[in-house]
């Protein structure tokens, strides 16, 4: 028999996982604050719980998906629910930070319940796809005893290991590297509108210079990962030619009244590895700089 | 015959033009302020000017690569040189801003010299290959009647437009495009390692998201081409979303000790954005506050 699952948390995303434990046969009891946002899935055969204990008791797997760890301590953190959930599996899907799951993982340790922490790599509209990848992290065979419930939330169930932050710390650094590119796509866009090039031209070398980007990324993790920040044959433009190169795009957003926060923040670090002797060092130097100080 | 061409600056760059233009058998005239760095080329056939002028009285076309347009100034700019480079062609590969491309263009046509400013969109080792692209702005017809010349430093020669600006603008804009995915992968990767995951795991997950993220940034550049910034079903998260998870990254750099200036900068954008009543908004309305205040 498939395990029964509780969802507490029906927003648009977790909408979408009931949906697809709904569609590979799963019961799934559900809690939400704002009941009117179980009734859709009440029809399509979810039961809805009158509290998140009653979830919790009729389930043998529960799933969290709220606004953020504080939402889901207020509700996971009462004698009830915690006896509840006692020699049970919890699921935390939440977006958080790596302290937030250790801490959480600590919590359940305590109250004897099994805890896996995972970050969902996509939108609700990805949930139950091919494609749709969640991360998982804590004890190995907790992952591999229950994938085959997971494997309903999506083709690209990842387990990331068994330290419970590395979840939601991929998930930042995937992020962060998203919001890298975008935030530049987002800059360069203001400066050619700004100075009269047509988005179309930018569009088409944007795409022309993905390939080259993409590149750069994948040598710059070679990099790091091999402690190689010197300049060499295949480094692209030192410290200081990069810098030298960021002064025109500086300088056109003060002509130009496009705010310049984030290329100075880029300008902060190369200004900082240049004073430090890395002028002539490649890119990747900067990894230096993005430590403790 | 072919034109004969001066190239004014041969550090590495300017080098391998002259290599660039040798191997396609144009004679050609070089000047440089330390004199050692022409030996190597004067083996390879290039004759060494004595002084700015002597090169440009010898040439037909006048090529300026040196560090910036300050620099190019201070060797054009005088009566003897600027006589010399009266009636012939100017092609100014030093790097800059739009604005000091349109100033050098104004200072070329009171002295009677044709003017095309362009951008080197590679490094040293893709002059003269197939994939080098070189972005040209100025007259169409200048461009045109000397295409055969450019395509001698690489296949991919690339005019962008009348305004002379716009080949610095296109370069500083794809510039910031690719800093920002670098900076974005450099500060994910000290995500990675402060919280212990290691970067062969983040390489790998990178790898997996670059089409996603490449699909993210042609999203962005559609909806700023079409104006359509609200959340509708492509909309990957709101603007409130997208700063929920910046918070988590936060965290973990103060957590860390890890630089924040990078994201810090990334979550300016999203509060101002979120103030004015945007939170529901897709990421592209960011653009609304890329502008003049």
């Amino acid at each position: 028999m498939k395990p029964r699952i509780a969802v507490i948390g029906v927003g648009r995303m977790g909408s979408a996982l009931v949906s697809a434990f709904l569609g590979q046969g799963h019961g799934v009891d559900i809690w939400n604050r704002t009941r009117a946002k179980c009734e859709p899935l009440a029809a399509k055969g979810a039961r809805i719980a009158e509290t998140v204990r009653d979830a919790a008791a009729a389930a043998d797997i529960v799933v969290v998906n709220v606004n953020d760890y504080a939402a889901s301590d207020a509700l996971l953190r009462k004698e009830e629910v915690t006896r509840a959930l006692s020699g049970k599996l919890l699921v935390q899907l939440t977006s958080g930070s790596p302290s937030q799951a250790r801490e959480q993982a600590t919590w359940a340790r305590r109250n004897d319940i099994a805890y896996l922490d995972g970050a969902i790599m996509g939108t609700p509209d990805f949930i139950g796809t091919p494609g749709c990848t969640i991360l998982y992290a804590g004890p190995s065979e907790l992952f591999e005893r229950h994938k085959p419930v997971f494997l309903a939330l999506g083709g690209n169930p990842q387990y990331v290991g068994s330290d419970v932050g590395h979840a939601s710390a991929l998930d930042s650094a995937l992020l962060v590297y998203m919001w890298g590119a975008l935030f530049g796509a987002l800059q360069g866009a203001a400066i050619c509108e700004a100075e009269g090039v047509s988005l179309e031209a930018l569009t088409g070398y944007v795409k022309a210079t993905t390939p080259v980007v993409d590149g750069a990324v994948a040598d710059l993790f070679a990099r790091i990962r091999q402690r190689r920040f010197g300049a060499d044959e295949q480094t692209l433009a030192t410290m200081e030619i990069h810098a030298g190169a960021l002064q025109h795009v500086l300088a056109i957003c003060d002509e130009r009244g496009i705010p310049r926060g984030v290329p100075a923040a880029f300008d902060q670090l190369f200004q900082k590895a240049i004073l430090a002797g890395d002028g002539q060092a490649d890119f990747a130097a900067l990894h230096r700089f993005m430590r403790p100080a």
